[in-house]
């Protein structure tokens, strides 16, 4: 037999599934990746999670068909190194590919994570049969993966869609990237906890108050939660965060007029309160042909969507060795 | 000897170009189009131009291999109709691509005439060898055409690369197409020559005045020579344009991550005084990686653009016919 190992090596953790010849997942696992621990120890914990994975399933290194890992973070696609990645510090230059091809000793791919969601999605998930997609990762900020006629549409260098850096409200809050008003100051989980804690700084939010606890505690779930219980301040919070997300995804739909966007992350679990206003915005706000063809839906696949595109990506790249 | 035509339907001009069998433009004329005539007329106006133009090329019907017709407005790729054109009213629904055909008696191609400049530009312009680019046309609106891996980007329906309608100052200008800031109500010509008008009513302008001549006559020609006369007020005008186009420039680039962006129409005549300030922008707003590879240039092709890239594509087309 012969298998495949699909990573997704993210900031705070690294999920490793085992697949069969056939491409299905027979086993996957999260670690955490401890990024502070800096590059070389998470290497060491990359490899040791692969090694555990393996034995797990049963099967030899020798067994093994290759490797496809998706990292966050901009991975050049002419250089195969990683330009920049706020989540992994101290990456910067690192020739991921080579070094991961030089300890496993089998051909190993790599891809930006965002892309490999987005594939899986296009693949298997909520963008089944869509040629024209794209994926929008809400979470602690905000990435995004293009599927251009059926394939990753990666840009001259591999730094396609980063739509969680358009300018949305110049002048606005900063971004961890420099700028201001970036749209994941604006429509992130981060930035939504972060407006709930400044209403209950600011003497407000009563119910809010009450559902977080206080003001340590806070995050985007209370926020939603005292929105759904009628609480119009946390209501508000919300309607702006989609305002800016529906407003971003306009330029995405004036851009490339896909047919679907499927929304990822912690932020696509929130159902009609976050998407009604999402799209309302949308709607409002991007040219008619193109935002009246287009529909915005929670992914399907969760965590594990990286990995399913990272597999399939694998599985292509070995056919073309 | 075969030949070809190539048209760009536009809602001001239809430019009639003949060429022979190797792609060689022989002859190509300018006619009016006098939309306001109506569907019926320009078709009569368009199939007449052909005429005159074989004509004047010595070239029989019979000798003509095909036709390919760029048109200004939304052209939907998958019924091959036009769908909305702000610049040809009444053709909404209109089969150009089947009436041309049974008209001429030959096969015929119709392509968006943004996506059909881009191509263009790319195959022998300003992006040339530029596998991922992005053309800009800034005029009396302002429209845009993306090449994706080598090809033009269509979209799902054809809609793709509506740059001018991204909203970049949201309550800003009210726009043709009924929203409020889109870019082409703050970075057109047109855009330029209403600040500039709005200068003299509000009483100030004196440089302008001068140059101008009074409101009436203000172009946005104008303001660029008050500019470069050393008038701030006319800088400031021209500043402004350039900051709303930078950072729609800057969605743009952080989406597609371009190689480069080349900029065709009046405006990108204007030189360093618009560019520089457009380029500034991009650089500040766009994400760093992508932000840090593109270049920002004009386009050479001029009004030849729309001609000389759908005669490329009909070339394709016949040949996979």
């Amino acid at each position: 037999m012969s298998y495949k190992i699909g990573v997704d090596l993210g900031g705070t953790k690294i999920l490793v599934a085992l697949a069969d010849a056939g491409g299905k997942i027979l086993i996957s696992r999260k670690f955490p990746t401890r990024a502070a621990d800096g590059l070389h120890n998470v290497m060491h914990y990359l490899t040791g999670s692969i090694e555990e994975v393996l034995s797990a399933g049963g099967v030899s290194r020798y067994e093994l068909d290759g490797a496809g890992i998706c990292v966050a973070g901009f991975f050049d696609t002419r250089f195969k190194t990683i330009v920049s990645s706020p989540n992994l510090p101290g990456w910067e230059g690192y020739p991921l590919e080579q070094e991961l091809k030089e300890r496993l000793r089998v051909p190993v791919l790599v891809e930006n994570d965002a892309s490999a969601a987005a594939y899986g999605e296009y693949l298997f998930g909520a963008g089944r049969g869509k040629r024209n997609m794209v994926n929008i990762t809400l979470g602690t900020g905000i990435g995004g993966g293009i599927i251009t006629e059926g394939r990753i549409y990666r840009g001259s260098g591999g730094f396609a869609g980063e739509i969680g850096h358009l300018i949305v409200l110049p002048q606005g809050p900063l971004c961890g990237c420099g700028r201001r008003g970036c749209l994941e100051t604006l429509s992130s989980g981060t930035a939504i906890a972060r407006e709930g804690r400044l209403l209950l700084e600011t003497g407000g939010g009563t119910v809010l108050r009450e559902i977080a606890g206080g003001c340590e505690e806070l995050t985007a779930s209370h926020v939603f939660q005292a929105a759904r219980e009628g609480d119009e301040e946390a209501a508000a919070i919300i309607n702006k965060a989609a305002y800016f997300l529906g407003l971003a995804l306009a330029y995405v739909v004036n851009i490339l007029n896909p047919e679907v966007i499927t929304l990822s992350g912690g932020l696509s679990q929130t159902g009609e309160i976050f998407f009604e206003p999402v799209r309302r915005c949308l709607k409002e706000t991007a040219i008619p042909p193109s935002g009246e063809m287009v529909s915005v839906v929670p992914a399907v696949l969760g965590e594990e969507a990286g990995v399913r595109g990272i597999l399939s990506l694998l599985e292509q790249y070995l056919k073309e060795m």
